[in-house]
């Protein structure tokens, strides 16, 4: 595969010019450090490492991490990498600085960590997990436990997971079985297995924070009795140091289809020692403050997946001869034209092209309530911030991992049989790209919590700010006298989307009225059907963007007419697939609730 | 995963009940040997071989093939399994009589295949690719060629390949470089190099049959330059055995995504010895016997994954408790409902089973076209074969192997994260489909084939043979007074699909007068619109049978009680995905083909 790039171009075009990002940084602490310039150099360096230290390691990692003994090893350099990470100081971003941190807005880490899984997705999960953790003990950790655990965890000295899953409940967590019961000494003796704990176990830092969900004696039943604690690998000494190693201990490591360079781990919890956060009982609430980070993380890696395999596949199609250009001869010299010529080859790496550009204005848009949720100044902001990033992280989760797995599925086709090869590359950003539409909360889950708690319980509010967004970028273009013939077909598109998408909730809010589960039938193609509109308004201030620095002459016009080429592909081809998920959505719950659960017993 | 159970009630329902094969055996050499109860006894004791011997084998065969000094060793177990295929007379199923073979129409090999491919996908791509070499002599051989090889590779002694793709061209095999120079005994010395050669080392059989691609010194540049060639592992001797070692060597097997118990070889020819095929620089036109054969059983491996993942899948979801109903409690007893109560899981496990049953539907449509082409006893109706075979070919590799990857996703994700793991076979079935878009033809490839070959210089005519028959079909039932309205409503819509197929192809065939890229931008949307069309013509027949059946009461009602229900879902939500590529198909062709190649350099 051909070296990886980073396109800093692309994140300096989002900060400096689609999205007002210094008017928000205006409202958030931390945010007077984020000048452009400041961007611009953390955007370049940290570009040069992921491409200089992590990209070279993505394919050998393939080979996996080795367990031994309870003990996890990491694929060769993957510790070494770490160490650069943590020297240079690259996890401490984003911390609060009285504990060593930077205290840069989350903005600037969310576009840094997507650089990060693109250039090594299963490497990137390790600081990655620690980020769940920080945020964790951020928001719900007394003051003792920051000092033990937290400056530790920015550093990235120590690092962090996220235990939820056990072997009989994922997503459903009320059926969990882990056990806390409290000791005399205030802390707590935890028993049970959990499974599926990403970055569970290895030999990057000298100390693992697990943050666990466990149940207590007096817990009642279901997602209302569970607590959450911190369960380190080893105990903190009274120093800060290492102390003694905790009853917490790697039972194996799973052979997955992808990210083998993550491990994997089943942990048993055998009289462990663990320390409760926040209040009894209150763990789930307290886990959302993590999952609203992870999940927009886990949406990076679907634009992760797309701008990688893009990339190879790019590089591919320019070099390899295949077949004459039906229009005619374009390499007379050689013996074929390459590749790039052929239309279905064109079509595929648009599509690539779309959703990795797309995406990454999706994410960045986002982050900018990321911040004001986590950092506002005016607790209004805050409101403001947590109310349209909880409306808008399901879609990013959900349809942003979707396109990820489409865009590494058109990499493989791109190059035909040497797409199926390991060697290539091309097929292991496939099997690493679709683990991201199951964890932290499957697409069917996103398509629920979107339609369920952010659409219709909100009563559409979330919903209208967005479409009324859309409208307000979107009308003046369609009004105006001066917008070109192009931008005026996407602006009409554009408020074409914003309204048929709020029709279709109001139409499912109906259905639902009639059938409950008429919710759930229709849910993922809502999902959908909302990232594309989504999309459409990235695409729309992107495309509007372009014209206008073009117009004046300034900056890099090759790169604008290059975007400006994208939005035109994004509205005529990629906008319409948009479609046939209105159609589904609107269809006939019958047709998959009517017939009883024999009708898929294969038994009979 | 569940044990895997062949649905031979569906294949029956299909032989004797949704096609009329009979009167096509009438018209076919053999067919009066393939009675019902012939055809029922070769079903119920094939199922037993694939559900006894080879699923068992599919999961450990994934942990492949291991090479050692040209010699390769296949997963424990096949060679075993293929003995006793052997011993049983498998492969001779349809092998001509005079060499050992039983003479029967090739549409029930084609049905046994699938079986085979759904039991165990990678072992049987091994006598899978002997058909090709059976297929290529069977119509190209000399007597003495036939007498030699053909007998051993009907009885299953022997084994074939073939053999085209070499590094620098798989799909534009005119640039290919392996030499073939005459020898003065008549045979040829052939040198060079071909990779992906599927079943082109392994430990089954004493001996490997190459059917190989080569240029001999006088060959005319490009395609028209290709000649074919016989080139065995170990030459015969006088008496028919395994003679000398020939100059043909396994430099290495692939790492490849999946069908990892199938070694892909890299083939190496030192002054092999070879006996051409046919004339010479004819090769190509020859090996499209193969490929017609080789294509439909690709495609079926598109049914096979969308089979395997679904019962898989199904199981798994009336196993597995989590969450309760939308709709209310349905598990009352069990601390959460089976996730198959929920209408998302219903909307992947339903699409899963349109595509298995569906896509079977249209291969044993096509396979009736396939025993005419190959053994019609009037020369017309072989004409008549060729070419409506010809027309489905394309579609059905294209579109079934494309849905068959998108049937093994739903499998990992109905799964959550337990599809991920390897333990569970699922995410296998998902690397193993991965393949079926690429081999034998990309699906860009396919759709070329079908837009330009078979529709656009065939002038429609068979195009408007197949929309005809569709409509000769669902008219009647639209205008009888007594449909039931369900029925009515298909009807409707098989119609409008059989116009609105037509109507594409003309319009595809004005714009491509205007810009002949236009074929190559729209052609896989073309080739996918195709499939839903051909599946929607299969599904209504399916339900007029089903429902005819269950009026008369004959058979088994709860067979087509269920029948009825996938139909509805086919109609209903599955259908309408074909409205996406009719949109796409007519949008502006500067979107995809504007832009210089040098927008796709990510180097600049």
């Amino acid at each position: 595969m051909s070296d990886f790039k980073v396109p800093v171009n692309d994140y300096l075009f989002l900060f400096n010019d689609v999205m007002d990002m210094q008017q928000n940084y205006q409202h958030v602490k931390g945010g007077d450090q984020a000048t452009p310039d400041m961007i611009e150099a953390i955007f370049t360096e940290g570009a040069k490492f992921c491409e200089n230290e992590l990209s070279p390691l993505y394919q050998s990692g393939d080979d996996g991490c080795k367990w031994h003994q309870g003990d996890v090893t990491t694929p060769a350099g993957f510790k070494q990498a770490y160490q650069k990470y943590v020297e240079a100081g690259w996890p401490s971003l984003t911390g609060t600085t009285d504990l060593g941190g930077q205290g840069l807005p989350p903005s600037i880490s969310s576009a840094f960590n997507e650089m990060l899984n693109t250039a090594n997705w299963a490497w990137a999960m390790y600081p990655g997990l620690s980020e769940g953790a920080v945020a964790t003990l951020e928001d719900h950790g007394t003051e003792e436990q920051k000092n033990i655990y937290l400056s530790k965890l920015i550093s990235g000295v120590w690092s962090g997971t996220m235990c939820l899953t056990e072997a009989h409940c994922g997503t459903d967590l009320g059926q969990m079985k882990t056990k806390a019961v409290p000791n005399e000494d205030g802390s707590y003796n935890i028993n049970g297995t959990k499974i599926f704990i990403s970055a569970g176990e290895h030999d990057l830092t000298e100390n693992i924070v697990h943050i666990v969900l466990a149940k207590l004696p007096d817990a009642p039943e279901g997602t209302r009795g569970i607590s959450l604690f911190i369960i380190p690998k080893f105990l903190p000494a009274a120093d800060g140091s290492v102390g003694d190693r905790n009853g917490v201990h790697c039972g194996s490591i799973e052979h997955k289809m992808g990210i083998h360079g993550n491990a994997t781990a089943v942990l048993n919890f055998d009289d462990a020692k663990g320390f409760l956060i926040g209040a009894p009982h209150s763990g789930l609430s307290a886990m959302f403050t993590y999952m609203n980070v992870a999940r927009i993380g886990t949406a990076s890696q679907g634009t992760a997946a797309a701008e990688r395999s893009y990339q190879g596949a790019a590089a591919y199609a320019i070099e390899r001869l295949a077949m004459r250009s039906i229009s005619g001869v374009k390499n007379p010299d050689g013996p074929a034209d390459p590749i790039v010529c052929h239309p279905d080859v064109r079509r595929m790496l648009l599509t690539q092209r779309v959703i990795a550009e797309g995406s990454r204005a999706m994410i960045c848009y986002s982050s900018q309530f990321a911040d004001l949720y986590t950092s506002a100044k005016d607790p209004a902001d805050k409101k403001k911030g947590e109310d349209r990033l909880g409306f808008c992280t399901p879609i990013l989760k959900g349809f942003i991992t979707e396109q990820g797995v489409v865009a590494a599925n058109y990499g493989v086709q791109v190059f035909g049989g040497h797409g199926y090869i390991k060697e290539w590359g091309m097929e292991q950003i496939l099997r690493d790209s679709r683990i991201a539409t199951i964890y932290e909360g499957t697409t069917g889950i996103q398509a629920l919590d979107l339609i369920g708690r952010k659409t219709l319980m909100d009563k559409f509010a979330q919903l209208k700010v967005f479409t009324s967004e859309m409208r307000a970028f979107a009308m003046p273009l369609l009004l105006s006298s001066k917008t070109t013939k192009t931008l005026r077909r996407y602006a009409w598109r554009t408020v074409k989307m914003s309204f048929k998408w709020q029709y279709l909730a109001f139409r499912m809010g109906l259905q639902a009225k009639k059938d409950r589960d008429a919710i759930g039938a229709g849910s993922v193609d809502f999902l959908m059907f909302s990232g594309y509109a989504f999309m459409a308004h990235m695409w729309m201030m992107m495309a509007a963007k372009a014209e206008e620095k073009l117009d004046a002459g300034e900056g890099d016009s090759e790169f604008f007419k290059d975007k400006l080429h994208t939005a035109e592909f994004f509205f005529e081809r990629f906008l319409p697939l948009s479609r046939v998920h209105a159609t589904t959505i609107l269809s006939n719950i019958g047709s998959v609730m009517s017939m009883p659960t024999d009708y898929f017993d294969n038994t009979k």
